[in-house]
């Protein structure tokens, strides 16, 4: 595995519409996805697009979701995890979990339809990290 | 001021040397800065290329460092700041400003020896952001 390239950080939020309004107002952000739900993670997204890269924020669904979690620590919300590509998710689990890497549960479908599997932060230097599949470049 | 390029991720660590091993071992990062001294930030920083963005590990000169303080209080390390870029970074501050935006201190020279400011965490959902000027794009 080659480090790809950063596909999003992650934002965690107790209110997408306020922030979305905070990224507009102060730092200009202009193309800003619509929010959705993905109900089996327990949060809402929303995507703003910087020009090579974009922020994703999140905002639980309910108190049970992970990020409502984050939020009672973090109570204006705060980064949340970074997400970089890989080519071949499976590929990269298996050299992942050959070097002793511990995954926070089995891939599932993230935001963008793709595969998406956590590395635990104590493998990562605290740092939450998502390895994110790129459409049509898996196998 | 539309918002520009994520040109980094700042993450805070107590050991560049094994935080670096890490994204070099697990991740297959391959292109790594030399590790070099800001002693005015009271900081040692060393940057790790993505394809489209960089990773800034930061860890601090002495305990003064406001990097030793966020260890403190993680010691693992973690996610510490965003950075975009902006064109022009007088212009951006003066924006900044009329919108009742809060800056950390004046404009220094930042880790690419361009200006570069932060905003507080408060008014960007508990998010430390800088901005930095891009090389030859100021005025």
């Amino acid at each position: 595995m080659t480090l790809g390239r950063l596909n999003h950080v992650g934002i965690a939020t107790p209110s997408i519409d306020k922030t979305v309004e905070t990224y507009r107002h102060l730092l200009g952000a202009e193309a800003i996805g619509a929010p959705f739900d993905l109900p089996p993670q327990g949060v809402r997204v929303c995507f703003i697009d910087a020009p090579n890269a974009q922020i994703e924020l999140i905002q639980p669904l309910d108190e049970t979701s992970p990020i409502a979690n984050f939020l009672r620590k973090n109570p204006a919300g705060g980064q949340h995890h970074l997400c970089f590509e890989v080519a071949d998710m499976a590929a990269a689990i298996a050299g992942l979990q050959a070097k002793g890497a511990t995954l926070l549960g089995d891939p599932r479908i993230g935001a963008h339809g793709t595969p998406v599997v956590f590395l635990h932060p104590r493998d990562m230097g605290g740092v939450l990290v998502e390895l994110m599949e790129m459409p049509g470049e898996g196998h």
